[in-house]
């Protein structure tokens, strides 16, 4: 096969590690200048392959691209924009196409969650019935962890390390303060639909009584009269109560907790936050003093405390699908096998995109404690090797030296633009 | 003199050095035998010492005492418990010297804010009238860093590090995704009176166009007008916009813009939740996506992002305040030096309680640019010295090894029991 261009892009939520995988997709495609001239990346996702504006990272020096690795969020330019059925959107799909032959883009490599890797296996598909046969390759990527197949996603271990490092934290704040203040402390974290974020908070506690006292997860219908018991008998007992709360946390009927909403001084409704929600619950019935954080975007930036395994995984499935691709496989994603527990062993494998598509992993059941409250060993066995290490970004001046590209764009070669 | 006991107690809210601070009392004490037999930590701050409930320090050994120094929260206990004035509160100020007596006990450290250095103040003014002379030394300990004459306050720098870093993270999060996705980001931090911390965000830009692009600050009247088409330009100009919020931001006529009625044990009035506030007069005025975190405890607390510089004056202020008791001084603080900015220099010196207590240092108005919406390079010579330096706990399994204490009970000796 003659030399080609390849195509980088991310897509959706960004991580801490997400630049980790554009470093190891980059730095790998450097080493095989005879197959892959020149990695183009995407500015602000796949909407710079539509609209041609892409960024020339042969323009990037080594040692940029090298920093990328410790540098939080999406260096391009991520986006939330899914293409939809080939059917209903086949003009963006012949216009990808069309994009990638007049730049002899035959590599693909798109950074998401489930639904890039939708996108990425539909390419695939046009790609092929055009007569321009793309090789695409999904990299996993996403908070959530809820990609199927792979044992974790990169930059839910970061999240994760967050999670539990900020929860054992300020737990020992509460548990100092409460026999004059702040009895109850609430921390929400992202997660809509699958509990593994809140789940990760558990690993902060290991000896009975630690904090936190309950997590509420999106997989367990929110129980009032036995929240509201588990927290008097938290602070009768231990003085103080920590809760973790996913911010999909929800009633039976279904109905986020978050979607109640809370009310201003004035009575005017405020927006979005199950933490304030659940710290209402805790005083109107109980009338602890509470406090409340919510993490939101500090926990999946949050490079500086990022876990050394997840950098490392992440790094390693960008250098694997760059491998894959050299070997002419198209159309799957690099994953994660875990060898084994303990010793936290694990090695890159391969699933195909259709079987990735479209599928969520829950958190099991059988991660969660019987009452519904907490995790189990199962749980933290599954957890705990994930947020080990620490890799921590070099410092300028007290603050994370974290790398700007230069960005420089390719020259657009078709006539016609594309709006998006 | 013949060898006494000393008393340490943590007051009011703590932070993610003060536990350095009684590191640095205890292991000085514990070279000067001669003269401090045992150092008795109150349980729950001065209640310990009211309650005759007191942690015998001598039964921690070397080893966990010294991993105070890499242990967020307060180690013993801390409180909100202010004594008032001699005459309405002297029953108090006489039990505490007559457990001092009783417990042998000439030195009395007290680590704490404005309010403490008062108290340490009185006691050392009852407990000569009584007949009972003690050694009273205030050690500082405060993130909002609004004691006078130090030139800055232990645990301060800590959290100024984290908002700085946890700022310059989460807008490379934001500026990666605001093509198609949030655009305006806001972080609401600490710092009711003053805007010290709120500051210290500024400092994650130094160029044009960096974020953060607008701080609320409590000393800068909110005007909605200029703070809405500052957002725009932003928008328009950068493509995102990141503000950081002081909790103590408010409006021309003192009122807070978030305020939820309650008070603390001071009287002060509960703040928490600015963050949607302005997320609200974004979201109605101008239509922006929004995301939003409220940092709370987690800022305080994070040992595991310290400032270096922050740890080892947190230690300073503790082990000289032990070698002016030994000296025979009383009544007295140790204080920060700046001797230089460039390269940063500091020493130890002192400052008479009576000129600490119950003064607060605001922000200067040359601190904030002309505009109101961000620092000056003043405000930036100041902060950025204090968050040098990483200073990162052990950890073990991928989180920080922090040590809780044995925390055996001294003895109680008197009959009367106190009641607070």
């Amino acid at each position: 096969m003659p030399a080609m261009n390849a195509f980088y892009a991310q897509s959706g939520g960004v991580t801490a590690v997400i630049n980790a995988s554009a470093c190891g997709v980059i730095e790998t495609a450097r080493k095989h200048r005879k197959q892959i001239k020149n990695v183009y990346a995407g500015r602000n996702g796949i909407i710079g392959a539509l609209t041609e504006d892409m960024i020339d990272t042969n323009k990037e020096s080594a040692r940029n691209i090298a920093a990328l690795k410790h540098t939080p969020g999406g260096a391009f330019g991520s986006a939330r924009y899914k293409l939809g059925s080939i059917e209903r959107n086949l003009a963006e799909y012949e216009r990808l196409i069309e994009v990638f032959k007049a730049h002899n883009i035959g590599y693909f490599f798109y950074n998401g969650g489930n639904d890039s890797m939708d996108t990425a296996h539909k390419v695939s598909q046009v790609s092929k019935r055009m007569g321009f046969p793309v090789a695409c390759l999904g990299i996993p990527k996403t908070v959530d962890n809820d990609l199927p197949i792979t044992d974790n996603c990169p930059g839910f271990g970061s999240v994760a390390k967050y999670v539990a490092v900020s929860t054992r934290e300020a737990a020992l704040d509460v548990l100092s303060m409460a026999k004059t203040s702040t009895k109850v402390f609430i921390l929400e974290v992202m997660g809509r639909h699958a509990g593994w974020i809140a789940a990760a908070g558990g690993v902060a506690g290991s000896a009975p009584g630690d904090a936190p006292h309950i997590i509420l997860f999106p997989e367990i219908p929110f129980n009032k009269r036995a929240f509201l018991k588990r927290v008097r008998h938290c602070v009768e007992q231990y003085g103080y109560c920590v809760i973790v709360v996913s911010e999909g946390a929800r009633y039976a009927n279904n109905q986020f907790l978050a979607e109640v909403g809370t009310r201003d001084a004035f009575g005017h409704v405020q927006l979005g936050g199950v933490a304030p929600v659940v710290a209402n619950i805790v005083s109107d019935n109980l009338g602890y003093k509470y406090h409340y954080a919510i993490a939101d975007y500090l926990q999946r930036s949050a490079r500086h405390i990022a876990s050394a395994v997840d950098v490392e995984q992440a790094y390693a499935v960008g250098r694997a699908a760059v491998r894959f691709a050299l070997q002419g496989k198209t159309a799957i994603m690099p994953i994660i096998t875990r060898v084994s527990d303990k010793p936290y062993r694990w090695r890159i494998g391969e699933a195909p995109l259709s079987r990735i598509a479209n599928r969520e992993k829950m958190l099991p059941r059988r991660y969660i404690s019987k009452d519904g409250f907490g995790i189990t060993e199962a749980a933290r066995r599954y957890l705990q090797p994930l947020m080990r290490g620490e890799d921590y970004p070099p410092y300028i001046n007290g603050l994370p030296d974290y790398v700007s590209l230069r960005g420089a764009s390719v020259a657009p070669l078709l006539k016609k633009k594309f709006v998006v």
